[in-house]
């Protein structure tokens, strides 16, 4: 592989749009125009107060940070690109028309929609859909992200590979919700009491983590193991303590987050179980935050990352990080268990030399 | 990619045949009898104690343990076979000549010999010419391992991925020798005085860890980063206390193992830091074993497995698991950073239906 992958990409940088300028959107947009060897040659986003203005002004920059004189605009409209990267919503239902639409502009996707990274855990014909397409105009579509699509599955995943034997997996990632606000805060029941949150897990308004299905299906998939069962609990974490943050403030007794655990099981067997609480200001009653995972097996793991790989940067260098990969990968839809593994671009080299990259796509 | 994937391997087993049958070989040769989606259909050691006997009893299972009824033969042989492991030496000079002679037999080859982990590292020429070679034939060879190959390396860059910006990474493996006989204890000088020791470092007899320089240059070069130097250092480790294992005694001032330091420098900024004391029973002195890799940067990683991964577990479970992943990679010397990631075979689904593999290769 060396003399072709060592070579530094020479030709033209890889051609990108953006399709979403939230919070992660934008944190996207900020490195792409920061990073050599990409072009950013569009930005959609229904944010009127964002619509007209220079990408770069749009996304936190000095508008003189780049040289980029891309305007953004309210809606998709086909432009000459590589990839685009989707950062919308977190349902496959909701972004596969989208997909769609980049694919017909001959376009691949790369999308953190929570649930694109293993789509086939929660809508097979879709899915499958997606994939004839992607195959079809020989281009390719990834789920990529933090979690799902690192720590509660890819990184497990890697882990095994120097295991020989394994009964089971336990991992878990505890965060500290305290930097979002109350949209998000609101999905994991915060401020709920506990009788509230009850409620909330029933009638939908309280979901938790949504990646669960696809972590697991990705661990169980790659390993070889025919998942019989899946369950899934949202407890209410409910404070002994005050705990504030800039945007709420929860007293003793009332609900401080979503204690979201997945159970996987092959026959009556327990075989994965992920844990991932979420809540404010964790330290509060002493809970350190961070990532973990164990395998029982041979040889056994026991790993630990302190404080967490921190969400929101890692998901947006993650998806940076993965366009290279993605566009070298086998038409389709792919996950992140059927590429290279990541790695961060840092240097012109890292962009390999690609004959679809270079060829236009 | 699922459908062609999820496919569990229904065609016949892939063909393996084992090239050195010491502690790591007869490991992997217990793993190919006991594991489905496998043959193994040869074994080569020159030991005249294994020569003849059935190879099931040659790696320490029952004789009756396995329906193979292959015998260890004393020579490489060609037979038919999709994949040749090779267990036989550490450095690239020593092994590159058995690589040929399996791929002039029309095998791929994973080895788990150190320096072909990026055999770059060493040899340019020789490295050049085996990718020649392997690309003509349509074959693949893979060096790989828990270190180099996965922890100092692999797991570093996989870790990356998740990175936007990295000032320096630095890692660590702290392991304990005592398992170990004589040979191994003698290259880490074991034993020796403090002048025995920096003699021994000289003379090239105390060699320390085999492979920093290709887990430097295969995070190096997947990151971008352009190596302007590189240094090594191999310092005695004094004990204060007595240490004991089975096969050695050492007393305090003497030698209980080699801390072996890597630093690679871009310009004069270093970058990565890899170390790797090896010694006898560290907890002797309250040092716990253990992996960390730490990164500085966006957002900063640290992270922790205690105890260490067990390296042999970890060396033979790692070549066997590579195995599918290497004959579905592109034909050519291959890099684990190459590669989808590893991945415990534990399943019939983990071994992927592959052209390469049904079709015969």
């Amino acid at each position: 592989m060396e003399p072709a992958r060592s070579n530094p990409y020479t030709g033209r940088p890889i051609r990108v749009v953006i399709w979403g300028l939230g919070a992660m959107g934008s944190k996207m947009g900020r490195l792409l125009l920061e990073k050599p060897g990409f072009a950013l040659v569009g930005a959609f986003d229904r944010d009127p107060s964002k619509v007209g203005r220079q990408v770069a002004e749009a996304v936190g920059l000095q508008p003189d940070a780049s040289a980029s004189r891309v305007a953004v605009e309210g809606e998709f409209r086909v432009v000459d690109a590589d990839v685009a990267i989707l950062a919308t919503g977190s349902f496959l239902s909701d972004v596969a028309p989208l997909i769609r639409r980049a694919l017909d502009a001959g376009m691949n996707v790369i999308t953190i929609a929570e649930e694109m990274a293993d789509p086939w855990a929660v809508g097979k014909e879709l899915a499958d859909a997606l994939d004839r397409t992607a195959r079809e105009k020989g281009l390719r579509i990834l789920g990529t992200g933090i979690n799902p699509g690192f720590i509660l599955d890819s990184l497990i995943v890697m882990l095994t590979g120097v295991c020989s034997r394994i009964r089971s997996i336990r991992a878990e990632r505890v965060n500290d919700l305290a930097p979002y606000g109350p949209t998000v805060l609101r999905t994991q029941g915060v401020g709920t009491t506990p009788d509230e949150f009850q409620r909330g897990v029933k009638n939908g308004n309280i979901v938790g983590h949504i990646g669960f299905p696809q972590s697991l299906r990705l661990i169980a998939h790659t390993l070889g193991w025919n998942i019989d069962r899946v369950e899934e609990e949202r407890r209410p974490i409910v404070t002994n303590v005050p705990r504030r943050t800039a945007y709420m403030e929860v007293l003793p007794g009332q609900v401080a987050g979503c204690h979201h655990v997945a159970r996987c099981y092959v026959g009556d067997q327990l075989v994965i179980t992920l844990e991932h609480p979420q809540q404010i200001t964790p330290e509060a009653e002493g809970v350190q935050t961070g990532d973990r995972i164990q395998i029982d097996g041979v040889p056994p793991i026991d790993l630990q990352i302190r404080p967490e790989i921190a969400g929101g940067e890692a998901t947006a260098a993650i998806a940076v990080n993965m366009i290279p990969r993605a566009l070298e990968g086998p038409p389709g839809l792919l996950r992140m268990i059927d590429l290279p593994m990541p790695a961060a671009i840092l240097g012109p080299q890292a962009i390999w030399r690609h004959g679809g990259v270079l060829a236009g796509v």
